[in-house]
């Protein structure tokens, strides 16, 4: 089977908002509540960022422990891995994730401010200043015949699905109205011409998942 | 985290059968159609006996492409390995998957008819005659450290669930009934004592996902 790529457990307000306005290294999201967006996610047994034990083993944790199976790298945009804009001032700034950082793979930072690649645990931070085919070409050359994650923010997915280069998504939309922000669509229909797709609310509440492939 | 004892992808009728009447050589499932009974599977890209390719990437499909997951043994019945009953008259019948069996683990054929193992490609049958609890502990420690799947049928299932050794179910409600064969539940509700409950309908019909985990 060819590797694909997928964007997973990407989390959009009701009105269509992958963050909110005013990110900064206080406030990742900007105006939005990441708790509140994310809470879905946070019940779940196989939430990736879990610290505690417990958690719902349902319909939400199929989502959340699809995550990792069979992804040999992940490629983001720059807002994802940090506040900062611009020429990097010194390279103090390793990522939100800390020392251990959920993904244990490559990943490719997408940037036109580009800076050495550094390790983090079994995380690898790779800088690429290049088109979406050219980064997805490298990401899947990295991940040794698994698939590539689409980690987002929303510029960057809107990108790749502009190049018509993502084949399964997963879009997890919040009952949270955040009015402005960072915008990701402003309908599911944008995508029905290229994609079938399932919708499933949890039966936790709180959110409706949206499961897109390629038709 | 511990190991897990789970059911995946465990199909009855909607009036709770996991299999049909009259169990053969010809007829796995007796006279239940297991095509019809498992359609909802056999439509979705990653189900494991899948020969075409193609197939859907929604809902039903993150639940078959979880069958693999984390599984490092898989327990079953004598009755889902073969129609025989009784000693064995030799050691021809190696099961009904050909010489590619779809578990690629060791598996654990419960039954008071023991027999050698044996390997096909890479899944070995050991054949068990032991109580349940006895079962999964030789499973468990055969699995690694990953989780073990209950293959069922429905006797073997039911037989863990009374000594209470079933952490998470995934139960798939056909639209079929059978009017009679092997007895799963008279309702979902007979488990609602130790388990939490997701009831999710498949957004492709003809089959409604029940989801539990241990409260």
């Amino acid at each position: 089977m060819s590797q694909l790529l997928r964007v997973q457990n990407f989390t959009v307000s009701r009105d269509g908002f992958g963050a909110g306005e005013g990110r900064s290294l206080e406030k990742p999201f900007g105006h939005a509540d990441p708790g509140a967006l994310m809470s879905w996610a946070g019940a779940t047994a196989s939430w990736p960022n879990r610290t505690d034990p417990g958690g719902s083993r349902g319909l939400d944790d199929y989502l959340t422990r699809d995550f990792h199976r069979n992804i040999g790298a992940e490629i983001m945009g720059r807002g994802k891995f940090g506040p900062q804009e611009g020429s990097w001032e010194d390279h103090e700034w390793q990522g939100w994730w800390g020392d251990e950082p959920p993904f244990h793979t490559p990943v490719f930072v997408m940037t036109h401010h580009t800076r050495p690649s550094f390790t983090l645990s079994d995380t690898t931070f790779h800088f690429v200043d290049a088109d979406p085919a050219t980064v997805l070409d490298r990401a899947k050359e990295a991940a040794r015949g698994k698939d590539v994650r689409l980690g987002g923010g929303a510029t960057i997915i809107r990108a790749f699905l502009e190049a018509d280069l993502v084949d399964t998504l997963h879009v997890a939309v919040s009952e949270v109205e955040l009015g402005s922000g960072v915008p990701f669509w402003k309908s599911p229909d944008e995508l029905f011409d290229r994609f079938h797709r399932d919708v499933v609310p949890s039966p936790r509440g709180g959110v409706t998942h949206h499961l897109f492939w390629r038709k």
